[in-house]
Parts: structure tokens; C-alpha cells; sequence
């Protein structure tokens, strides 16, 4: 945890307050678990703080993160805090009206990566969750130098979080914040599969 | 992520149902960033499973996990999921009805270990966040031998996420999942400082 103390403070002209609240790109990869989990963790904090949230699903899957996605939408619902735009890939994004009736995940991709461009043209959210978004890049759906691009150029105070493992490391170049998370030992290791609360 | 295969089914006598319900004990350590929020984001998904959760937090702080804490309020009051009890120690723990007029850390640590150890014996969580908690074993404040031992004899099924740098190497040992985050990169370094919404 920080202890407040910066190890140098940098010649960039800026104040302290400007740089405080300078709009980070965050990067969580790795093998470990926990990845989208803090993300989903980070989005819970940025509600508490009034944020429009964007959260942007890059893997299809029926069960995954199913918990989260309810707890945000209960918040958000509650009015007390900030909103939520809950985004899933593998069920037709939000913002298409008709689903193709073939699946095509690379357009699917990239048809989700320039919603992401539009809202952060027009500066629509606070957070942008961009979960397990290091696979289309790695799969080359989505052009990480055009993410690096776009990112560097985006207007505001907009932070990003992307997560998933194997991050492009022109990506780590370009974030502000990467953390790791490295398996240390996990129960499916020992014959145990996934479990209902723990897993999803 | 798990892809729902096992390594290898162990010799246990167990059936994968058994294996799966099992209660775990997950330790987040390592010096990255993460590691309570990850525990926060398993709190949000137990209470969509309308799990009791525990909260313990074990080091003093004014502002940190404030955003967590509005957010898991919020959603035990929506009446939709789980419930939370949330405990501090830099504040008195709940249970305590009068605060001591000095303020002894190691004793308030060891007062809040003996009510983990109640409410494992009476079986009152489903879902245990003891956030922080390696500080005050690696301090001696708390015994660790006494830990792993309370750990390993806990009846039914009551999960346990334990959160902190330095994790001793008999609480790893005796984890089921165990995840390291690493810092690769953090604002800190090139001297900016926490910022609110996403630091805490």
C-alpha cells in the first residue's frame, strides 16, 4: 500500500493536486487470480465516489462474473452512488440492436473496442472496466497500437482498467499502473474444480 | 482463469461435488496492488449468493476501503443478497462495547482474533474478509500456529480470505489458493500520489 511518499517527484511542470488526479491507465495480468476480480473491486470504489462506470465484457461466457454484475446493477439501482453501463460481448452489445445470427468474435471484438473510442471521444465514463481485453489484442482482433493510440490521446479524466493475462507489453509501456498476479497455489492444482461464490 | 479441468483428481474418497463445496482458505499477499480489493470483489460475489460475510480489518486507517465499505452496506440493505457484518479495529470493535481510553494495537488484534475464532466456532459466516490480517501475525501480535490450527479445525463450510504483504510461510503452506500480486509499474514510482476512487 502507498505510504503517501513519492520516490521522486518529476520535473513535468505539474502540481501535485494536477498530478493527483491525473487519469490512469491500469493493467491487471498474469497467470493468478484476482485480475478482474480488484477491477470489479476498483468499479465497486468508483460508485462509492458518484462515477459513470463502463464495463465492457471481452470473453463470452454464461456464468462469469454473474455476482459482480448484480451487485454493480444493485448499486447503481440504489441511487446512492455513481452508474453503471454493463456491456457483454458474447451476448450482442448493448448499443446493436439486431444480433448477427452468425458469430463472428473478431467483429464482435472490434465492434466493441469502437464503442469504447466513441466514449472516450465523448468523454461518457469516469472508469472504463475493459475485462479479460488483453484477448482480442493477443488474438489480434482488436490493434493494440491503436489502443495504445487512443488511449494516450483520450480527452479528460477517464480511467481505464484493462485485465486478462498476457498483456501486450507495448500495452505495459503505455499503462500507468500494472499489477501481476502470479499463482502461488490454487485448488484446481489438487482436483478441485470451481465453485459457486469463489469462482463466479 | 480455471478452464474446469483438473491437473489430477486426488485419492481422497471425496466425489468432485464434495471437493468442490470445500471451504477454502485464500491468502492475497505480494506487494502489489489488489490484494483487498480482490478480497472485496469475493465479498460482493458471496453476497449475490445471499451468503453471510464477515468483514475483520485489521490495521487503522481513516480512508481506506471506505468506498467497499459504503458498497457492501448498500448492498446488505438492499435486502437482495447477502448480508455483511463490517468490523473495525482502529475504531473499536463492534462487539467491545466501551473503547479503552489507551490505544494498544496488539491487544485490540489478539480481541479481534478470539471473535474470528467464536464466530468460526458457531459457524456465523460464510464468507470471512480479514483484511490485513498477516500484519499483526508477522508483528506477533496474533499467534500463527493458533491461526492455521483454528483454520484447519473450522467446522462446515466457512471460507476465509486472509489479505496482506509477508505472508507467513505456515499460512501459505496451510492455504488452499494463494495469490502473489506484483508491482510492475505504479504511479507512485514516477511520484504521483493516491488519489481518491481509486486508491480508496
Amino acid at each position: 500500500m502507498p505510504q503517501g511518499q513519492p520516490d521522486y517527484v518529476p520535473d513535468d511542470g505539474l502540481t501535485t493536486r494536477q498530478r493527483r488526479h491525473r487519469p490512469l491507465v491500469m493493467v491487471h495480468t498474469g497467470p493468478g487470480k484476482g485480475k478482474s476480480t480488484a477491477a470489479f473491486g476498483l468499479a465497486t470504489r468508483a460508485w462509492a465516489q458518484g462515477w459513470s462506470i463502463g464495463v465492457f465484457q471481452f470473453v463470452k461466457s454464461a456464468k462469469w462474473r454473474i455476482g459482480e454484475e448484480r451487485a454493480l446493477r444493485t448499486l447503481a439501482e440504489s441511487g446512492e452512488g455513481g452508474t453503471v453501463s454493463w456491456n457483454k460481448m458474447g451476448e450482442g452489445w448493448s448499443w446493436i440492436r439486431h444480433r448477427r445470427a452468425t458469430e463472428d468474435h473478431a467483429a464482435d471484438a472490434a465492434e466493441g473496442w469502437e464503442q469504447i473510442k466513441r466514449d472516450l471521444a465523448a468523454e461518457t465514463h469516469r472508469l472504463y472496466v475493459l475485462d479479460e481485453f488483453t484477448y482480442p489484442m493477443k488474438w489480434g482482433w482488436v490493434d493494440v497500437e491503436d489502443v495504445v493510440a487512443t488511449l494516450a490521446q483520450r480527452p479528460g479524466t477517464q480511467h481505464v482498467v484493462i485485465t486478462g493475462r498476457d498483456a501486450d507489453p507495448r500495452l505495459v509501456d503505455a499503462a500507468d499502473l500494472v499489477t501481476e498476479m502470479s499463482k502461488v497455489r490454487h485448488p484446481m492444482d489438487v482436483g478441485q474444480k470451481g465453485q459457486r461464490g469463489i469462482e463466479w
